[in-house]
């Protein structure tokens, strides 16, 4: 079995690592990066997340959601399995769905100053009415930074179907 | 658990309030918003609405549409559970569908007068034939103003495969 | 253009009837029927009723499901724009989703005496659970009773996936 | 090219006939029959016919369905350019769903004496409701009879999804 | 119930006119208009038809169709009541699927003289193969000149799964 | 708005209860039960559950699954409100999946003696395999008692398909 | 790598080998079989061919279909290369749909001698109307004469839904 | 029955010509045109085929594709029938897939001379693997040189989900 | 976090085992059983798999397919990360479709004496034909005995649809 | 059976090859080429491949991808029986998700000097989320390379639906 080496995997202490600690509450800390190993060129890495759930920040009833998650790596990349226990740490904490959609974007720019990245949450219906909050980011100073904002201005020009069943 | 304190939550009276009391007809006064915590970053809201019915202004039958309400916020955002008391308010309201479309976006401009919002109103079919109106609007004097026409020019050019089934 | 005759199309006031009058409470009077004109061999008849809505009987909000009617006529049939009326009945009406499908299945026997019948009513969730309930019936002493029974032990052994989207 | 011998084909006239003639109303003397090869082993025959359409008795109206049609061949068989002519005959004829379908059933057991047939209308709806009538029927004195009981007593226990979209 | 006033349904005497005449060939004549209300913001309605019917030049065969139908509306919208009655007229009329886009088209531009308007059908097939004609029209001397090109130049990009079944 | 008068909601305390506590732990005490009032003829309840999340036993790692359950009711039947606070206190219990989808059937019975019960769980894969356990129950000394076998011998005959995306 | 030995697999000259002929006309010389290595439990094998073909003996034009074939093997099984060649060989052989699916089935019961077999096709429309023909067989003086006959009285009982699209 | 005049059908020989002759390899010549009526809008037409079957020209191996074709018709415009015997021609012709796109395309140019036109080949898959060739072309000369290259620059960013089954 | 015991847990190596070895061949020496809590109700436990892959016993190409394994608990009950182990050991396998089917039911056969269990395999295609081998057992004495076979006989009756894209 | 001619056919080994050899490592070595006969415009080829699979390089255990791999031939074109041979030596090589597909790109590259390519992995989920990494390349000092970065700004803005079932 040949690919990354041991020092181009360093920095990775969750994954392969049987005793996983579950975080209580709201915790960024848990992130990890890894290197890029293909900087010459920008790539787009996405992730689908559709275990999400954290609380309403007024009734604490449970809410639940697919987040999508996709981003265009500078020099590092962040782990799917300290991403996997960062999102867990919602669970537990109260929030707007429109807030927690920003926090986690903002969490990941901080973790690894991606070039781009784009947080889409699709949330299950209360009271028959569903709330879908999307928000992006392009490094200032590239050309990225107008992307984003010609992503989000054609941003979901074609509404899903949603019949609540 | 953690989240938005009470002064971020002020102004919001119906988001559980167990005593709801449901309008009798057409009533925009009951809207009410929560103050846009990321206004550093313009991002999207939507809100799927399958549950909306009115009346047909001449035969006063009832009409039931999928409404898609998506928006950029600007200093304030509409609260879910309001909406879904305006939008109930409706329910024994006789309007044409292009007017109850272009109403709800008009009153959630002077409700909460955000950068961007569109409103598509997705209805079942009288007489074999269904109609789907769509209207937008971005803020004047703002990137949105041309970006909600350039959403309105490429409207809907791959339309849903409808078969009244 | 042939078909049924005058006197075969006799008792139906309601069907290109212009001046329809939606009732504004629970109506089981605006029930119509016409002759059934092929007793002599059995078939079902289903009414498929996306647009249904009734509101809860505790809170008032309003409540939406697809109901399914299937039945296999005696002598009458029910006219299906009297029966649109009769289901219209029901928006201003509060039921729990229970009650308000066998209201409707004991209605339409009282109306048509039919060999069999069963109703079966698809809602949106509330507080993330949607509830489908289902009920029929046989004509006493012919084989419809035992078919009746029979259904019903085999109902639904294939639920649909939901997932609140 | 082998298969069928011309003796084997006798009997039809309209299947390769380049000056079809579409009959001006209900028509089902243009009904053709073949024989079956296969009278040894029971076989199902299946027909898809999603372009049918007739007129409202009451109205005027055109309705629209599709129509499912399948049966157990005796000696013959009907063929299915001939059948389309047929089904065609219904375009500028005025009845009822449950009537058509009835019609239907019965022209095709008095064309070929099929041991087993069903007809299955699925049609669009009117006023927010659409109609399936469904009906059978097999050749007394052979088990068919009682099958056809059975597939009616067990008809239809899981109703498509119907939202007239 | 509110809404629309008389003087704002004035010019309307189809919908809610019980004594329904469906034309007997094609018929440019029945469509009618009633104003615009909200003439101050371009938006789209579209008609979604998926019952529409006419019959082959050639052969005299029935064609079958869904129609999309698009517009921005300028001082005047198209009632559609009178667009069923409209697209029945083809019902005993002859052409080609890619004429009948174009008249339907020109008929509707002449009527109420749209900002933008495009017309989708989408047949069955007929020998294997279906053909979907698409065309469209923007106001001359308007944006929506140039739209209409940039829609068509991007019509269709990515053509809907197809296998005849 | 007429139906269930207040003594027949007596018992309910949850629904329409703002003041909602989310139990900490696993909670069959909160479940409440209501009369049925059809005792007369059996009839089918399904509650559709897509948001139910538990613990793994082992790793701690939160499982999730919809959960489809459903009943013939005898005497009490369960309020959807409180079942929802029942299936959320599994939210931090830690149980294998079939262990929790018997627990959720055992409690259901002891809580309201139902004729017939079954419960069924499809839960999101790890190390790319998928659980679901459904199991069942018919009343002792009822025809429900060998309907409930026959279902089981019956149960899932058409897996529906998985591919983990 | 494991599995069958040498003597196993003996029998198969198709499998394996590159100087594949296609037949040039209807060739049910060229189907293979190997031995059942479990001939101690009865189990089904299927095989899904979406790539049929053949031509109409009456007009020479080609046919399409989706072939299902099932069976419950005997003593032995039919190689899957050899029954894509025997299929191949009605690619220029004129025959009607149902002439077709009951000559398939024949050929693999003199082939292979199978405890039970079915198969069914599903054709493309012409003219409108698309044919779907079902066969099946069960081993004389085995249960399975009696479950072919009763896999016919129940077959396809919820037709899939076509629309020629 | 309107519609075309004679004159303006005039050159097509094979629609509603019984006696078809299919031919037996690849047969550009059987191509016929009509005139467009409507050369004063630019518009365009889609053909739909999902009966396309070809040889491979290794292993002589049959192929089987849909084939969608888009084109901007200029004074000419190709009949349906006689690109359903064109195609069919490719039936006993052997050549990659990728060839048998760009020689369709050729052929269809060559034929019409059309403004805009593509041909989009999606195969079923051999070892695993299927292809899919598009290619396209503008007239020289025209905007429509431009925005093909614009439609190739953007094709099918988002590739359907295929699974092979 | 409450749940199973230590003890009940016993006899679990490998669920929470981070240095988990994947096996070079077959190997059913890894599968593990823990006991079932709930041997007083039958029940049903099904595993959807659809990461599987082996390899062909003559050409050495891999196969994948989507597995459902569904049985009947006696006293234990096959662990879920075993079965991952296990179903992981045919990736360098070499043997038929039917034969994989067949030796994995009869290994779970062998290690937890069920008291039913069937195993349905759904290859990919190769040369344009897919496998689907079923099998399965109940056990001997008991009631599933017989309702293994009457399974058997009611197998796979509403075939899905297969396209190979 | 006309077509390509073995001259235009020269370069191709493996195609029709009957003694295949499986690599057992990662093998760029053994992709092949063959002449782009229509270089005078540009196209698309795409293959679908949803048969990938690789290891983890941390835990060695396998994933599973379906790669969809677009590209525009320049001189040159990879023959798609050895992209078969060359994605199956990923089958027992160890690297991440987002480096295959780097990697995959960059072979081909080098292979065929592709005027543009594209490569997308969308994987199967492990501990809840999934990845997809997507990658591009159009050739330097021609349209593409600006054209590559304009697709990769546009990417996948419109995720598809992802529920791990
Ligand atoms: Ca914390
Ligand atoms: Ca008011
Ligand atoms: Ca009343
Ligand atoms: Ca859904
Ligand atoms: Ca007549
Ligand atoms: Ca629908
Ligand atoms: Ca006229
Ligand atoms: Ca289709
Ligand atoms: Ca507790
Ligand atoms: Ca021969
Ligand atoms: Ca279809
Ligand atoms: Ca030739
Ligand atoms: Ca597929
Ligand atoms: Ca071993
Ligand atoms: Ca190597
Ligand atoms: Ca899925």
């Amino acid at each position: 079995m040949s690919g990354r080496t041991n020092v181009e995997l360093g920095g990775i202490t969750l994954l392969g690592n049987q005793q996983t600690k579950y975080p209580d509450d709201y915790a960024p800390e848990v992130l990890e990066t890894f290197p890029n190993k293909h900087p010459e060129n920008d790539y787009f890495v996405k992730f689908n997340a559709p275990e999400f759930t954290s609380l309403c920040p007024m009734t604490g009833q449970p809410d639940f959601a697919t987040i999508y998650i996709s981003y265009v790596p500078g020099e590092r990349m962040v782990e799917s399995k300290s991403l996997k226990l960062y999102l867990y740490s919602f669970r537990n904490h109260g929030d707007f769905h429109e807030d927690c959609m920003n926090i986690i974007m903002k969490d990941l720019i901080k973790l690894m100053d991606p070039k781009y990245i784009e947080v889409w949450g699709k949330f299950t219906p209360r009271g028959g009415i569903s709330i879908d909050p999307y928000c992006n980011y392009g490094r200032k100073g590239t050309p990225w930074e107008q992307i984003a904002f010609d992503r989000l201005a054609h941003h979901d020009m074609y509404p899903e179907k949603v019949d609540n069943r």
